[in-house]
């Protein structure tokens, strides 16, 4: 079992949250949603889920989790807006725990200027974003980068996002 | 008087659109929204404004404006996902007109390459994008660069940006 932390926050895509967060924990797996407060709940863009946030940004440690789940939407951008969720983000990073980022969710990577000279994708709308910051862009459903970085372009790839995720939590 | 065009659609930041344009008419110039289709209606991510969309991406020609105002909010980063509206921002940025970019506005121009030795701002969020393009980026209230690109960082700079932008214009 593997603790997974999960930045989060409102107008994140409803599926990439909703259905990895669901196969990580059929998989046996731990998925602790993280915003500024705990307590609250955050409303996806589509109006189709919720999540509930576990703990607060300032309550939680890199070290005390496994790896590092990042949904798409427009949770990412306003996220790193805020310096501790791009700290937290480059922890994952630094360290080579697994880092799953499907759609926007690699733009918490970028700000933290960890991706140069990775192979990752992203949604379409990041692509040039993701080559200024110096990745080997695959438009490709999923990409997995020294067995350690997992992105994905958008919903339809969800499916391949899940099982190469759950194949490098293993 | 000149003829401006605005790209925008859904979740626009509603101040950075209706005050700016506000601000243009009122010096004399004309403001056409531009989006996928003309007569459907687009709406602010406050839920305060909404704009009318004068024409659609196809029925237009960069040719046919003098200048380029680019709201922000999460408008710029769907726009971006479309290579129309890429095109069509690289066409003011080739032709050295004035472009008018606040808060994620400037998205649309890293998308199209154009930003590589500018000075700009913007949200923070996308600073380390701008600096990835290219950019000399600046955390101030408004930046022009060149006689030819206004650049600003959020709802809070609007007058600078107003000012700087009709000044521009003149």
């Amino acid at each position: 079992m593997k603790k997974i932390a999960c930045l989060i926050t409102n107008d994140f895509e409803d599926s990439e949250y909703l259905e990895p967060a669901r196969a990580f924990s059929e998989a046996g797996h731990q998925v602790i949603t993280i915003e500024k407060e705990s307590g609250k709940t955050v409303k996806g863009k589509q109006g189709k889920a919720t999540a509930k946030i576990d703990k607060g940004i300032d309550e939680v440690n890199p070290q005390d989790f496994d790896a590092l789940f990042l949904p798409g939407g427009f949770s990412p951008d306003q996220l790193r807006a805020d310096d501790r969720f791009v700290k937290f983000s480059k922890a994952f990073m630094d360290e080579n725990k697994p880092v799953l980022a499907i759609c926007h969710g690699p733009q918490l990577l970028i700000t933290a200027k960890t991706l140069e000279g990775r192979t990752a994708t992203g949604f379409k709308s990041i692509q040039v974003d993701l080559e200024n910051a110096g990745v080997n862009f695959k438009d490709e459903q999923v990409v997995v980068c020294g067995n350690q970085l997992v992105t994905s372009r958008n919903p339809n790839d969800i499916p391949a996002f899940n099982r190469e995720s759950i194949n490098l939590l293993k």
